[in-house]
């Protein structure tokens, strides 16, 4: 049979494509999906379920003219195959590939970039008010999964949708799936109003029924009349002024498309609630959607092998959660929705009631691990750098502002691969080292993250231990759990008495995971090497002497030079009144894009020959002179060339420059 | 009559007081709340609405052993009254008086502390889980206002608490109110419920209507077996889990005390919809509860009597945008239900099409305005510092990230006097600065916020505008509107070439606010004085040309100093390679108590007075020793005694201490 999805290289050309046309497309595109994935890794589960509804957008409505917000946007492959990068599929998450999210600087399809959940409806809110303002007939269309649709914001958006005169239209992609199982009543009521519509017609069978009951019904619209939604039975959407449609099954193009073409020509806020399948048509994927959410390469026809276990930062943490559990009643675990991101598998298991996956609701989880520690209970939060951005006025407000015992275990803080700069952890150390009260650490490797987290729960105060994704240098950890003390650094290397090039005595000051890349590149240099440990309260005694008695001081950081550990030292120095030379090293002020880890981190020249080379131009330029020289920048992260878009913001010119001196 | 309220020392009294007595206790109680805040100044309509309420809650309750949570807390000044603060209601909302928020700090009856909204059902739920952990029966209270539900948060909340099995009472504060008027679907869900309900009782009077006909009874039974929720017609909180009660009048203690005593016998997730009115109870306020919601000192005879505008930095900044929104049909005005507060009450009045308040929903309003921003718009979003890290996420990851032209006209930068430090903006630089493509700046004087406004709008990408609460400095504001140079400074005063004190030239690089108080303590030192205008990009070229040329540089700013707007010239200073002593004035490390404007600044030195002496001692350590000496820290602020609770956490004894040097 002749193959369709070869020669689609626009999406326009499945307005002209036959039902039956479609539906071999959408068995191609599966196809083409686990073949890809396969070879390159990446997200797989969402996005086998997500074919047919790509398919049905992109069939009734007209990308980019339509707006298409894809909530979180990890299920976008199929969208991404059929907007012209099916070449480009090759290269997905990797360096100067196409991103595993929509991205607005990748394709003008890419109506608004996603990643972190949602956030569509809001976006195509604002495309949908626009549109109106424009006077343009444009659609917003935003498409969110029932996980995401638990957060905050989305209540939120619905909230102000609902009231709105604008044509939107939300898709409820209900797969019963956030990342992990999900939790919570809204997902308890999705559950009961699909069964509810799916077997019995439930409203219309109400409908007939009061209508063989001629003054009932009479007085059942006298009552509506007073209190709409009390009689009718309403879903909730539309007690929020959504015209509902559904549940339809988002498998079968017989349905969507046709329901699809009705809501296109309707104005107002429309919802249509689609219930897909995770994995659909990948018989292994179906059974383990979790096991399949975001594999690496993989076999197909195998399956993923079961693979030696590595000890990630995050299965050091999940250890120490259960050891630390069990000696101390106190301690509370709490999610958002990441049990197996966050290593909390066998915590749960093992101590079911103390576990809260709190869904995708991070706002709430930090509020709701206050009000524990008010009563004595001691909460770990577990949670990425990158989500806690989205609990950060709780973290002040409700925690830091009342001194309350919480510890926060931040994982993937730095960079993380291929799921780029949306999910970076580049900005922890400055927005948590400016609030009062906070403990902030970072650890050199696995044992130190145990002991420090071990730390964290001894302090009376709120505390964060922020650990890089993956594995650590591979440092035993100790069964033992060993209080450090609090806001001391330790030297790790000191430099000889002779100093090292040239006579030059350097002071690398390390803070957490570039500890092992530090030590690699001051063996060159003969440099003393401080793993700082703590970034709040900073050793400030440690810096002063360092800075005394060496020529030249180096602070490296996997994190936002900007404010962070970094300008801790500067503080201390200027505080101090010790004039020394200083080189922050950290990441650029930019966004730093998906690529393998290594070649990020030395994209930013923090990989040992990356350090190396930095305290080789300080010497030079610093040392050698002894005037003051303005130093060459570090080499920012090379930018990987955006697809032009019309769409997009033009970039400013006048972002400051790496800082390095 | 004998007078209750002078009797009321604990509010375990209530539990012995007749309901008689306890009416009697009402009226007097609301006279006190008047006669109090018409003296003291300070919110007024809330607490007139929350008298009875008060009451019945420590009538059948029993704090501090059960919890009660007010939600954004400002409403909390009957409770003060009534748990032992009813003398030191006279102090409130000054330096070292009592907050205007409910403070752990402050009172073992103040559960948790709040004044952000929406945080309560979350605080509440955790206390109701460690209850059921640590095996107490003590009950957990939540009370919430119908604006504040609006917010993400307590939607979160809800989700989680409705599938728990813990007992928690939520109470809906309805006065169909937030500060601004209310907004959303889920308001006019409410205003449906509590119609209906009221009117008709319609739920009994449908299980009544349906008990005369057994057959449909019957089917009806069948279907609420598949489909619970769609034949009996459910609140939307029952949907959610919880056992719904009301809605019943809030000033009626013969309806709330017998509602409360059943919910109190019951577990599981309670909700309990009381409709109160704001104001209640004195006609002016309930006339225009929106003027009342916050006044100054009053004669309640006479009411608030209308006073000559104050040219606050608000108003400059409504008046910008009418005039920017005249020009440019692409500017759009955003807020999160703060329309008074932002000064956009006039831009509603005359561009309603394109103002758009969304309610307590501030991570959707950033969102939202990425949206418009995608399509050509120019959104401004108006919002307090301190609640623009409720959207620090979406500031990220929706606007930076995509680069996306959207305005944050940020108010209540800096210290914010009575409000206290729930509501300081004392982070904003610290957590703007670090992200990147962002322009932040920082007004000294209003002519100038109204210009780096216009600049912003400029801008391509994300721009920030800090300015102050209150008035500025006076400068009249040109009718123009002319673009600063992005990234450059102005010298504002020039040291006289022989240099000031003992010949010591000294460079102040001021940031927003405090240029005025620089000016005024430069006169005494002969110092230079730099408007610095830009925190990001800085001018880095400024800031070498005058370290270079002087013997101190000192920098101020009304922000934390950790991270801040002199940490990015230190980081400039070093990036260069110049050497020169740097002195950091900002705010301290500690969260800043209430208190008057001006003695807040003062106490942390960042009035005139207080540079001043920070110069001197500068002078004193850094420059006539030639030697590196270790300065005497600006006083910290002096922390207001707190009433000693047994559940308060110890302050931590390792917090770093202010910086200066």
């Amino acid at each position: 049979m002749h193959k369709v999805l070869p020669t689609i290289d626009d999406p326009a050309q499945l307005h002209g494509l036959s039902r039956p046309e479609l539906k071999q497309l959408a068995g191609e595109l599966r196809d083409f999906v686990l073949d890809s994935v396969s070879r390159t890794g990446g997200h797989l589960s969402s996005n086998l379920g997500t074919v047919e509804l790509t398919i049905a957008l992109h069939h009734v409505f007209s990308a980019p003219y339509d707006r298409i917000v894809w909530d979180v946007g990890h299920q976008t492959y199929p969208h991404k195959i059929l907007t012209g990068r099916r070449e480009r599929m090759s290269t997905l998450r990797q360096r100067g590939g196409i991103s595993g999210f929509p991205r607005r600087c990748e394709s003008e399809f890419d109506a608004f970039g996603t990643a972190h959940s949602s956030t569509s409806i809001s976006a195509a809110l604002g495309m949908a008010v626009a549109a109106k303002l424009n006077g343009e007939a444009r659609r917003a269309v935003a498409v969110i999964g029932d996980g995401a649709l638990t957060a905050g914001e989305a209540f939120e958006a619905l909230n102000n949708a609902g009231v709105s005169d604008v044509p939107l239209l939300v898709i409820l992609n209900d797969n019963e799936m956030s990342i992990s199982p999900p939790v919570g009543a809204l997902n308890r009521y999705l559950v009961r109003l699909v069964s509810g519509r799916f077997y019995t017609g439930a409203k219309e069978g109400v409908r007939k029924m009061l209508r063989k009951s001629p003054p009932m019904l009479e007085l059942a619209h006298k009552l509506e009349e007073h209190a709409k939604g009390l009689v009718t039975p309403a879903t909730m959407f539309e007690e929020f002024g959504f015209n509902y449609v559904g549940p339809i099954d988002g498998h079968d193009l017989d349905s969507l498309i046709p329901a699809l073409e009705n809501l296109k020509r309707l104005d107002g806020p429309q919802f249509l609630h689609v219930i897909t399948r995770k994995g659909q048509g990948y018989k292994l994927a179906e059974a383990d959607p979790v096991l399949y959410h975001g594999p690496g390469k993989f076999n197909p026809l195998e399956g993923i092998q079961p693979a030696a276990p590595r000890r990630t930062y995050t299965a050091v943490f999940g250890e120490w959660l259960c050891d630390e559990a069990e000696r101390d009643a106190r301690v509370i675990g709490v999610t958002p929705a990441m049990r197996e991101g966050s290593g909390l598998v066998e915590f749960e298991r093992r101590f079911p009631d103390r576990y809260f996956d709190v869904g995708i609701a991070e706002q709430h989880a930090v509020t709701f691990a206050g009000g524990l520690a008010t009563e004595g209970l001691r909460p770990v939060v577990a949670i990425y750098s990158t989500f806690l951005q989205r609990a950060y006025d709780q973290l002040i407000h409700d925690i830091a502002l009342q001194n309350l015992p919480v510890l926060f275990a931040i994982d993937r803080a730095g960079l993380v691969g291929a799921d780029g700069a949306t999910h970076a952890g580049a900005y922890d150390l400055p927005y948590l080292r400016c609030i009062p009260n906070m403990t902030v650490m970072a650890p050199a490797d696995e044992n130190e993250c145990r002991q420090m987290l071990h730390t964290g729960l001894q302090i009376s105060g709120p505390s964060a231990v922020r650990y890089p994704r993956g594995v650590g240098p591979g440092v035993a950890v100790s069964a033992a759990l060993t209080a450090l003390p609090v806001g001391k650094g330790e030297v790790r290397r000191e430099s000889g008495a002779a100093g090292g090039a040239g006579g030059a005595r350097i002071a690398i000051l390390s803070f957490g995971s570039m500890l092992a890349p530090s030590l690699a590149a001051a063996a060159h240099f003969d440099a003393t090497v401080a793993n700082m440990r703590f970034v709040k309260p900073i050793d400030a005694a440690l810096i002063k002497r360092l800075a005394q008695t060496h020529d030249l001081v180096v602070t490296v950081e996997e994190g936002a030079v900007m404010g962070g550990a970094g300008s801790a030292c500067l503080e201390v120095l200027a505080a101090e009144g010790i004039r020394v030379p200083v080189v922050q090293l950290g990441l650029p002020d930019t966004f730093v894009d998906h690529g393998d880890p290594a070649e990020q981190l030395a994209s930013c020249g923090l990989d040992a020959d990356g350090i190396a080379a930095s305290l080789r131009r300080a010497i030079r330029d610093k040392l050698a002179n002894a005037v003051v020289a303005n130093v060459a920048p570090v080499a920012p992260v090379a930018p990987v060339a955006p697809v032009a878009s019309a769409r997009q913001a033009t970039a400013k010119s006048v972002s400051p420059r790496v800082k390095a001196g």
